[in-house]
């Protein structure tokens, strides 16, 4: 009870977790909102900064604009007309997620030490430069899946679970329940 | 080295994992086919034996019996033309993901214990009667994002990342590459 420093500094330092951002290339425009639009959710709800999205769809960006005047924080859509300016300008590691890329848990160790990580995730077309533009092509299990699981898995292994706390200025506000929903305005409900 | 009792029996034992399946509820065949397929093809990659759809969808469970073909494994999509007769029959505790439930990071403990498993993911409606009927209602972060990011990262705790190792029966496997790709054949390359 406040006596100080034993316990804390027993604990082993973590490291300041990287800052992500999501580049989606070779989405479908009219075809597949919806995926893209669970991508961008998970990117948000996961910890990443934003979303580029190749080639453009507003549909997608004003979703999100939307989901964040109601859930907060400051996540966004960027249109990305080309994929390889938005990987050049990167400013730390470009991490390709594939089935065909190295194990996830082998590279971990690595990924978790730098300070910026760009994720990049193609549609059903991923072009061939994207494997030897990227500093690691990961694989999430060398099986077919999902790119929005990709996604979710390696930002719970680099930042954590998400947790239940709004994010900032959010207008409502999830409070868990063991049955059923309760969603609160900002200022009201418990704490 | 080789001195016998210290190290391994140290060890924290783990217990067996549960077995999972799936139940997808509120599915629109010809309207999200690529969302239902992603999170089949997830469940299946993460280690969950089976997904029940309703309401039913050829499309769906054609798409996954090719995967098996060519990819191995045992995993399947069953239909289930009622929703209740699934959760009913269900050998153990029935954990219902949404975003309004209590917190994964909570409840995961409790979820290890289980010898069996069915998560419950909804769609666009999820059935009121669902928050009730669940043994658990949990939510991977109390902000809206995707039931496949939501299966992806529940099986992933509870099971483990997948490997890279083929499943068995495949007629073809990927080998791990830093970059491009490289599928073999049952029988050829690396072992």
């Amino acid at each position: 009870m406040g006596t100080g420093s034993s316990g804390s500094a027993a604990k082993p330092r973590r490291p300041t977790p990287p800052r992500v951002e999501l580049l989606r290339v070779g989405h479908r425009p009219g075809r597949d909102p919806r995926l893209t639009t669970h991508l961008a959710l998970v990117a948000r709800a996961f910890g990443a900064r934003r979303m580029h999205l190749h080639p453009p769809d507003p549909a997608v960006a004003e979703s999100l604009n939307g989901v964040r005047e109601r859930w907060g924080g400051t996540f966004e859509v960027l249109p990305a007309p080309t994929w390889k300016t938005v990987v050049r300008a990167a400013p730390g590691a470009v991490v390709h997620l594939t089935m065909y890329g190295e194990p996830l848990a082998r590279l971990l160790p690595r990924l978790a030490r730098e300070r910026d990580l760009l994720l990049v995730v193609g549609g059903a077309k991923v072009p061939a430069a994207l494997y030897g533009a990227a500093t690691f092509n990961v694989a999430v299990g060398s099986q077919p899946h999902s790119e929005v699981a990709a996604v979710a898995v390696v930002l719970e292994r680099l930042l954590g679970l998400p947790g239940s706390r709004p994010m900032a200025g959010a207008r409502q506000r999830i409070v868990p329940q063991a049955r059923g929903k309760r969603v609160v305005a900002r200022g009201e409900g418990p704490a």
